[in-house]
């Protein structure tokens, strides 16, 4: 097995993919596009890891080629902190599969071991950063950059080679239990993120770096009603202005692989629709990678959408369309032979996907070195560097909503402090939803941040008050109690993504939460789709209550999605938005309260007033209503707003060149000064508007934004270029064209108040 | 003028409307193309009708082809029931105006006086039906086409001579406002619905009838958050199976004229959309009718959605996309001219135009006669054969959503009864959006039915309780009392399209409602979109202070949206939704609370539980997402629901042939038998399933109805045809196709507990 030329790493990717292909069977092959579900794979007794019999089997027979979630520890794998596996242990893990399949296989084929990694490695021991939203919410890709490199680091380490973020998903409907996981509503900052987020991953291939997913291609942020899954209703241009661009972006940025959507746009799942697939995908984009089917996306071709009359039809259906490996694994392992054998998949079809698959194993190194290092695991898991990180992500994501009469930040002279709500110590409500379980020690709650932060001297109320769901007042007391006898109460309410074990709470196949009536909290993440924005159970009334003690009341809001409580924004003078904020969430909120740190979050979406305002996003078309009967269209909060502690002022707005050709390029310059007492960062933001247009355009699209940091009474004067790809759009041929005419360019701190300019764009010369 | 050949009846349309355009100078041909508001044609002084000078000069010049909404009064057109034209002053006001048209300008070519027929024709005197889902709740198309007749009849004696209805937007969003102008969510019913009233219409053409207008041209009830006119983001394969299916069935049925949409679709503005007004419409469809704006719409492309930089632009643009005449004409008049002479549009697309209107215009016998007759206006408008006609459609329009304990019909021997609620005796609240002012001895309220039916001997107490709007609670008091004396308690409920009068209240273009804060009670009609579901103001404490007295309760909707209150649903025994029930509405709810009339009405659109729900409606795809936490995803009252005072029993089911080709056909039979001990009409409903589709499918469609009247104990054996156009759907390229597989038939008496039956279509013999 030494000498074949696909095991010479100094012969081309492309040329040891043909020879290894020239060598395999069917079988083999097929088993290349089969992943299972690797946290099956072992089993502990006695304190020792077995691998299962059937999994062994399997593996030496090359019937798999690639393991999910292998480390993966949450209340749908079952797999606990006390079974699950530890930092080290699963480095050796992992090794012992390579070893089976490197040494006991006819070819010795790498597996590839793909992790979630969505805001951290969802692993026993990882570090658990901020959800999406809230990495959104900091307004800074360098920093995601950065974070996600250490995730990659730590995936690696352990053996994990790819992963299935990040989600590009765009989302207008916040019922939707998965907007804690998205980048928000806009494309732009999503491609901004989610290309951070590729580069961060893979960025230290082959050594420290792992392949990124980008899903759920697509449209499966525009699902019906915000139901999980349902259906996509879009036309072509705003499929490809809104839901395609961050993937466009994040191919061109080098992604590797990408995840059908379980859904279907306009009557065609995604999984089974060849135009989106290889069309645009592939033909259009030169995207060069593999792709993977969502969990049990094949399946539902047959058993949902009922395009497919069965496996079979819904194996060759989905490899026809460009699926390269069934996630999970039934369908392609159950039917794809007999597909072939029919005839309903040719043998070159069948090659190609196999071909990008080792592609991919080849590209990450996993043929020289597929081994993870249990030393390297030990010490660069849940490491300091990373906590630090995970400290700065979230210190940067919490978006400061109001602050009259500056209560915020806090005074450190207060002696009596009330800490109030569900969510204050409630370690994994703050942590979002795939989350594996952590020591307790690891979680540090807000409750416990503020702790940390004022020292023993300072006395501190603690009340839970109530929970997020249910009726139950009987902890109001103690919660009065405690407020009443403070010099302010820090009020912690919001939702939780806190999964529950128990019966037939989850989806077996999906993961996804089956939302029945228990005891569980849970009123976000996947599956938990909500008709309602408002705070769940008695949560608004407990602020009313502490509000009406007369102590100066702080409402943060640990939570998922935007949270729609007008009453909370016109009576509570400091609140924030802290997301779900990590492990080092309680440390990152006190900073802020205390202005150790002076928040510079920005809402990555909009808030709406109401459940029934919906659907409420900054950048819609120009005729998009007049007002509904109970109010009007704006939100509560706008997309790109957040406060500081200090103020911002915007000046000097000034254009370059107020006329350009169709193919050039200018810049606009805005001066902002810190106008206030205190450093801070704040996030220059600069939308365009296409005055006219052959097709109809948004009022504003945010085109080019930068984080900066000002000393008191600093000026700088912040420039961004202006060009095809700020002023481009896509028109009714679904091409990406800019049309000579009228611009504004807008430049702000935020979607309103915006400083403007106008931009002539003339026809490009050559045309 | 006697003697050219377009003068001569007996030459074909086509040659007389080419030797007409022939003679017509460029301004003539725009003239013809303009339609100004005909309200304003005429003023009243001292008791005499006189033309304005302004309408006079351009009537003689040509430079007018059609007045709208020349008989119109309301708070829009500020036309009142003093200032207003009579039934047979109108008539002679319309011939002064032919006069002129005929004898005083070069040509003689007559006006078209197009009005508002949606509900009965909207001027003074006219006969006042329920509003469209009201009518789409018979389910009875005969006798909506009988109804269209009578309107057609009423508006062609008073000289007009075209009409801009039916409404044939599909609503799958409520909060919309003009929710009750549509035939509801359901393409097939919508379409049935539709045809009737084109039938209606056009069926006594030229003597009685009038062009019929279907609108608005496309995906308008399809807006984003139902904000009216807002995009419609939806792709072409849902827009053609559920908003353009209605709209292919009424060109079928002769429709002459086609409104556009004031929204855009996917980017692209309907009144600009070549591939929608001349791609689908005529080269597909073969329309030969012609194609009018909505008001206002061509201003709109330059000054709402800016797909034109200015008037001109925005006129060439909808002429050369297939618009024939502008609703207002201001855009038309003001700029058709320069955009001629500079070349934008080109003489053959102005011709093109011309000849279309033309045509209608021969082919409704104008050139023959132009003239009314007022002494038939006298004759029919208002007839007592008419209100025969509203009173039957209010009665089968009127839906029995619950009946426990058999609390209804009430019994005719109870001496006290209550009449509550503030649309108990309110006579707009009952007439829906665009009615005229009418007479107030000419509406019947439901306290009016009520006193009506029982006579003098049975003690009524009636009391508002509260308004629509608001809080007021001050007539609870009066309520409570009227209710705790009486036997039982009749309690009227639900909206109000009721315009008010007063500045800044209406959009002086379109005359949508402006939504402001005053002491409107109107919460539905056009420009009133809600973001809740919910009753308005307190009119639910109202109910459930009247229930906890103990006394019966039997609560009446009177409304235009689906009304969402579980609390009524579960706690009241007795529901009626009559929505908005035209003139004899009180005459219709009367004869149905005390059992003279069996209740037969079923819903066309599904009520949600909560706006939270939203869309909600029985002909989704399949994976139409879980659960929300809150609730699942089924609705209050299903589409096709509805009760009667007798029950009916469903057997036998059985198809011809169970096995078809694609192009074949075959039948369904289902026995109906009455097993109650009343007389009663049930509407039979057949539902299709299409197993496995090469695009998704709903989980079931309507395919077929009919309204049948059984005696006590009677049977009757329901036979459907099946074949093609029930089994066909839209498939990836836009062809309708009926793909072989098998097929489910379910036949019931609402879209749910149905009677299945397997159908296997194989491939046609000719494929």
């Amino acid at each position: 097995m030494e000498n074949y030329p696909y095991q010479d790493s100094s012969l081309a990717v492309g040329d040891r993919v043909k020879d290894l292909l020239g060598r395999m069977t069917i079988d083999e092959k097929i088993g290349q596009l089969v992943q299972l579900f690797g946290w099956q794979a072992c089993t502990r007794s006695d304190g020792q890891l077995k691998m299962v019999e059937e999994y062994k089997e399997m593996i030496v027979t090359g019937a798999v080629g690639s393991f999910y979630g292998f480390l993966r520890a949450d209340p749908w794998t079952g797999v606990t902190l006390e079974t699950g596996l530890q930092p080290k242990e699963s480095a050796e893990a992992v090794n012992n599969v390579q070893r089976l399949a490197m040494n006991h296989t006819r070819l010795g084929i790498p597996i590839l071991f793909g992790e979630e990694c969505a805001h951290g490695h969802m692993s026993i021991g990882g570090t658990v950063f901020p959800v999406p939203i809230a990495a959104a919410s900091t307004w800074n890709p360098e920093l995601f950059e950065q974070a996600n490199a250490a995730v990659a680091e730590e995936t690696r380490s352990r053996g994990g080679a790819a992963t299935y973020s990040p989600i590009l998903d765009i989302v207008r409907d916040p019922r939707w239990g998965r907007t804690e996981e998205t980048f928000g509503e806009d494309p732009m900052l999503c491609a901004a993120m989610g290309t951070a987020a590729v580069r961060g991953m893979q960025g230290a291939i082959p050594e420290r770096g792992i392949a990124a997913t980008i899903k759920h291609f697509a449209g499966y942020g525009a699902s019906v009603g915000g139901r999980n899954g349902a259906p996509v209703h879009i036309g072509p241009i705003e499929l490809r202005e809104k839901d395609l661009y961050p993937f466009e972006k994040a191919v061109e940025a080098g992604a590797m692989s990408v995840m059908t959507a379980y859904n279907e746009i306009d009557g065609i799942p995604c999984t089974s629709n060849r135009d989106l697939l290889t069309g645009i995908l592939r033909d259009e984009w030169g995207f060069d990678g593999f792709v993977i089917t969502d969990c049990g996306a094949l399946g539902m071709l047959a058993g949902g959408h009922r395009v497919a009359a069965d496996g079979e039809e819904a194996a060759a259906m989905a490899l026809e369309a460009g699926v390269d490996m069934e996630m999970s694994g039934e369908v392609f392992k159950a039917h794809l032979r007999s597909a072939i054998h029919s005839g309903k998949v040719s043998l070159d079809v069948l090659n190609q996907a196999v071909s990008r698959v080792l592609t991919i194993k080849f590209k990450l190194g996993l043929f020289e070195n597929p081994y993870a290092d249990p030393e390297r695991a030990a010490r660069v898991v849940g490491s300091d560097a990373h906590r630090k990180l995970a400290l700065k992500v979230a210190q940067e994501g919490i978006v400061l909503l109001h602050n009259r009469q500056r209560t915020l930040p806090l005074s450190k002279s207060l002696r009596k402090l009330a800490v109030i709500g569900p969510n204050a110590a409630n370690r994994y409500n703050q942590l979002g939803d795939y989350t594996s379980p952590q020591p307790p020690e690891a979680i540090v709650t807000i409750l416990q941040g503020i702790r940390d932060k004022v020292g023993a001297e300072v006395e501190i109320a603690y009340a839970e008050g109530c929970r997020i769901l249910g009726d139950d007042r009987s902890g109001f007391a103690d919660a009065l109690e405690a407020a009443r006898s403070a010099e302010a109460a820090i009020v912690v309410v919001g939702g939780s993504s806190a999964r529950q074990f128990g019966d037939n709470t989850i989806d077996p196949v999906t993961g996804a939460n089956l939302v029945t009536e228990g005891d569980s909290d849970m009123d976000s993440g996947e599956g938990v789709d909500r008709t309602d924005l408002r705070l769940s159970g008695v949560q608004l009334e407990l602020v009313k209550a502490i509000h009406a003690t007369g102590v100066p009341v702080i409402v943060v809001f640990v939570n998922g999605r935007p949270v729609s409580e007008p009453w909370i924004a016109e009576h509570i003078d400091a609140v924030l938005e802290a997301w779900y904020p990590g492990q080092e969430g309680g440390h990152a909120v006190a900073d802020i309260l205390f202005g150790d740190c002076n928040p510079s979050g920005k809402m990555p979406i909009s808030v709406p007033r109401s459940v029934g305002q919906l659907p409420v996003y900054y950048n819609h078309r120009r005729t998009n209503g007049k007002r509904y009967l109970e109010m009007d269209n704006e939100p509560l909060y706008r997309f790109g707003y957040g406060l500081s502690y200090t103020t911002f002022a915007y000046s000097r707005m000034s254009v370059a060149s107020d006329r350009i050709t169709a193919d050039g390029e200018t810049t606009v310059s805005i001066e902002v000064m810190n106008t206030g007492a205190m450093a801070g960062q704040e996030v220059v933001q600069v939308y365009i508007r296409d005055e006219v247009a052959s097709v109809t355009r948004p009022v504003m699209e945010l085109k080019a934004f930068k984080k900066i940091a000002l000393e008191p009474g600093e000026a700088a004067t912040v420039s961004f270029t202006i060009g095809p790809e700020q002023l481009g759009f896509v028109n009714k041929s679904l091409q990406r064209v800019v049309e000579p005419g009228l611009f504004t360019i807008l430049a702000g701190g935020a979607s309103s108040a915006l400083l403007e300019a106008a931009l002539n764009v003339d026809q490009a010369s050559a045309e």
